[in-house]
């Protein structure tokens, strides 16, 4: 297909497209005369994975190109898997005062969960920032008891996760799975989990039915 | 306190502030002088609240209102809390072709879950577009058996949230538990997620130990 017809099925605009080109993001298509390109369906499914992660897993451009790299080249199943993480973890706030002991606090609650994680993992310095939020705002540490089922729901759901991922196929199909798994899945829990509050709450608080 | 001590201690610019005070997200301070007010532990809190609802929470500024309003309201805590999810719920992509069968997935989905929900609530539309993507990536429907176990997740956390939740004491003091359950766990969940991932993919893929 040409160019146009691309940009129409993937709903990306043809300047992003083109852009995504000259940056290696997408990979270019069969050259048909020296000003036009056919594409595929592989291009197609590029494009709205690019979009996915810019839109559902609000990543930045200049990230976008280190996932893209991880899957084109030789890398390991986890080391894709590893950027497409860092790609995803919000940047965490600047440190406050309490950031060191909420730093030993998240590492103490991930060496409990038995959890085995880079030190320097994003996502580390993301839960610091959860754990210095939750001090600032209440004055106390994050009980154990109030992290557990939020341990307990992240173990089950990652195990599950990593378990029904095919690693055979590496590339795009590892991409795709990444995207779905990653992003689109944990847009999913936290869209199902203020649909659950808002029920529970109803049942509790509500005064009439909802609707 | 002086505003510029309120500034300080609550990492709010006394620009945003001064705002916060003309829009009426904060209460105002007891009058010293004309030009002069005294500011107390509640306007710190207030402010402490707002800063997560926007920075972790990602809630424009527009929304902040409603849920300021609601909790200043005599609103049940039902009211509030569903105020506070409304703000919470992203942006839903602009409906695409496949969105009235999505739509009719996610009624099922929610249904199956026996969960009561405003129809009209952002979450419903939310999901729908979560479920539109997945067959836009994937040509199929989202399967039952890959939503269970999120599905299962968010109502096992929702329940024990709505059951910790102190209704006794309205105003700041529901703010505040909705600030930390809603948004501040929201964030937890996410991140532990992505931490459990990362360990699950070292342990099944890793070729060396993390570190």
């Amino acid at each position: 297909m040409r160019i146009s017809e691309l940009s129409e099925r993937s709903d990306v605009p043809v300047a992003t497209v083109k852009y995504y080109l000259r940056e290696q993001l997408l990979h270019p298509g069969a050259a048909v005369t020296a000003r036009m390109a056919d594409y595929d369906e592989t291009h197609l499914e590029r494009l709205r994975l690019l979009r996915v992660l810019r839109e559902v897993g609000q990543v930045p451009i200049s990230r976008l190109r280190a996932v893209v790299e991880a899957v084109e080249s030789r890398a390991t199943a986890h080391e894709v898997l590893g950027e497409a993480a860092d790609a995803l973890a919000p940047t965490p706030p600047p440190p406050g005062p309490g950031h060191d002991e909420a730093r030993e606090h998240a590492e103490r609650l991930v060496a409990a969960a038995g959890w085995d994680v880079r030190s320097t993992s994003p996502d580390m310095a993301d839960l610091t920032g959860v754990m210095e939020t939750y001090l600032d705002l209440t004055g106390t540490q994050l009980p154990e008891q109030v992290a557990r089922p939020y341990v307990e729901a992240a173990d089950r759901l990652a195990r599950w996760e990593i378990d029904n991922l095919d690693a055979e196929h590496g590339g795009q199909a590892l991409l795709r799975q990444m995207v779905l798994g990653q992003v689109l899945l944990g847009r999913l829990l936290m869209v199902l989990r203020r649909l659950a509050e808002e029920s529970y709450s109803n049942r509790r608080f509500g005064a009439v039915p909802a609707d």
